[in-house]
């Protein structure tokens, strides 16, 4: 059984790499026709894919999920619109292929240029939410790149649905047959076999929770990016205007709870501690949120009267996303011991301080090994759309080629262009 | 015996990590003096290195190494004044740190930075030349980043000799204590040990063979840089001027034979191949070649008079990187085999097409998967120095982050970096 999943997979990366040579070559026009003609497909199909989402939906309700994970999971005409719409705002967006890095001639008259292109197949495995597939088959299509996409199992039948519906309408607008390939399993065995298809996949793009990440790195033979986990913190210095640092606190906490960008933990100078915290807590307590505090935070809750919202924290908690109305608090001896907190349990995605001083500021900004690093706003910029990049395929935390909020020119790699006249090397 | 190597490899990794943040903030020219400075303690104890090669060339020669091998291990004083001239080199080239990439202010009044930053720890493990520890640190200094060092074990007293002498000169010279480290364990444990470290190793660059660059792509949890291997390709097209491919061959092949960007495989158009073959596998057969031909290039050889210098390809051939006076040579039906084949059997490092054919040099550049690709010249110019970009740390034949050859720059990943006034996000 594994070795067949296994086989399958070969089978369909290599029919994508086969496609890819040709789709990187496709012209500008090519892939944005493409995708306009996804776009159509997919209105024009919106009934098959709403069928197939019915049926993942009877089988989500039949194993009891939760309501929040049907409503992710749910597809609307309006959802489906969503889709097309998003495929044309791709199609509008100029061109990640053929920028030219470099270009020197060599004092042998070498003429040396380093171009963008696309990586050549990049694997998308993701989870429960089949709008993913669109939207990585799309940015896919238009950095030229193939892709094999690889839905996690309560979404199956509807990104199946949803691949085939563009997989048609990319070859009918002349892209190669192979461009939009999806895993017609979700088993466990399918998502392991594409990510050590090492020479096949060029690069892999986990999206997910934490376990799928790390199953990604622990097991990956190809490139992968990681993304996602966000135990982000606010440092609130001694010098920080508390009105700023509340309403950042605030912000970064409850204006979502779900996302990577969101709050988990807040540092507190000693020496503002008693100060500051007492307000802070019962505002937070007032918005429902559950307070993980050290001994310093519960004087202060006891003092704000907001002990039905606590609890002691434990070791753990610092380490911990909650993507909830909970949050860890934490009294430190200055910027050094903030620093090296957030460094040691946080996941290098956002952090921001909180201060008047300057010098704290830029220190802070320089010291913390983060994606993002903030000054006084709310972590919940982080965001491709905020930053002004476009659409974001993830929120990377590593470093090595797209770190934090990353769009389409991320999934272009170059290359280096020699002309010549016959040189050799002397 | 291998958890306490695993130990020790974390031991030492988490030191290299507590140095990180400081000497990532260490400015352009403290960087500078230390590599200064670890030029000067190379030459003032240059005895003490020389001494600790010599028990590594002792331990060679007794365990029968070749006399290549020796000549790559042997350190003698102009080679140790090699080592310490290279840091000085460095420490005159420009900084990689702080380069704004992108600087936008939103609507918000949010500013947006894209800066470039270190890694933070960057591992590197190499094999039997110790000049490698002098160069990896000294890159490593330059761009901010906490170093450990890995060295084959037949190098392995002089590179800790080396990293000694640097180590405690960058600490002299203000550096953090643990911003240079040694494994000082070349088991094979200690390697893998290293490329497990996620979270602590933020990069993982091996030089050495293929061995050891599968070993790292199969086992490692941290990013990885691939480097290395050259099955390069000489495609001579139809239109090929033939006293051009000839000079490009000959110099791909023969100018230097142990190298990754050498010439593997010939790949010669049918039509043209009794035209072009005869000379050319004449003039490879008096440099002492040996020719591994499909039956076109035997027909040729032997209208040659080349038989001698002759056998006949397996399939094995395609994929072979000879490093020696040895070529495979192919006839193809034309461009798109010749790509095909290149695609296949290449290792996507450097590949050159020989065509006066405008259009056909330029759909080969498009469709060639390599890191370089060539119209008319020889693929031996893949190299940092020809190229322009100062000492380059290796050749990249993967596609995430750094491709082809590539130096100090692409030791640094980037971070925003947000100066706020209260914002939050609506």
């Amino acid at each position: 059984m594994t070795e067949s999943v296994e086989r399958d997979v070969r089978m369909l990366a290599e029919a994508a790499k086969a496609a890819s040579t040709e789709l990187g070559m496709a012209s500008f026009d090519q892939r944005n026709e493409a995708l306009r003609a996804m776009a159509a497909a997919l209105r024009a199909r919106a009934e098959e894919v709403l069928e197939a989402n019915a049926e993942d939906m009877d089988a989500a309700r039949a194993d009891g999920m939760s309501a929040s994970l049907l409503d992710r999971l749910l597809l609307t005409r309006d959802r489906v619109e969503g889709m097309a719409a998003a495929l044309e705002e791709l199609a509008a967006l100029p061109d990640s292929l053929g920028r030219v890095l470099e270009d020197r001639t060599l004092e042998n008259g070498l003429r040396v240029q380093r171009v963008t292109v696309p990586f050549g197949v990049v694997a998308m495995v993701y989870e429960a939410r089949p709008n993913v597939t669109a939207d990585a088959a799309g940015i896919c299509v238009k950095t030229g790149n193939a892709c094999v996409l690889r839905s996690g199992s309560s979404a199956l039948r509807s990104s199946v649905a949803i691949a085939r519906v563009l997989a048609d309408a990319a070859e009918s607008a002349g892209l190669s047959k192979g461009s939009i390939c999806i895993v017609e399993s979700a088993d466990r065995a399918s998502a392991d076999a594409l990510m050590r298809l090492h020479g096949v996949v060029d690069l892999l793009i986990p999206r997910g929770g934490a376990g799928l990440i790390r199953r990604c790195v622990e097991n990956a033979t190809v490139p992968v990016i990681e993304t996602g986990t966000g135990n982000c913190h606010v440092y609130v210095h001694e010098t920080a205007d508390f009105a700023k640092a509340r309403a950042i606190v605030m912000n970064a906490k409850t204006q979502r709870t779900g996302v990577c960008n969101a709050c988990e933990s807040l540092l507190v100078d000693r020496a503002v501690a008693s100060a500051f915290l007492p307000e802070m807590l019962a505002e937070l307590a007032a918005a429902g949120v559950l307070v993980h505090g050290d001994a310093v935070a519960r004087a202060c809750a006891e003092q704000a009267g907001a002990l039905a919202q606590f609890v002691d924290a434990t070791e753990d908690d610092w380490g911990t996303e909650y993507l909830a109305l909970e949050i860890s608090v934490k009294a430190v001896d200055g910027l050094d011991e903030a620093i090296a907190h957030i460094n040691r349990y946080g996941t290098h995605h956002s952090d921001a301080i909180v201060a008047e001083d300057a010098a704290a500021g830029e220190r802070f900004l320089a010291a913390v090994d983060s994606a993002a690093v903030y000054v006084n706003a709310s972590t919940r910029f982080t965001d491709g759309g905020q930053f002004g990049l476009g659409a974001e395929i993830g929120i990377s935390t590593q470093k090595l080629h797209a770190r934090g909020p990353f769009a389409a020119d991320a999934l272009t790699s170059y290359k280096y262009v020699i002309r010549g006249a016959g040189q050799v090397r002397p």
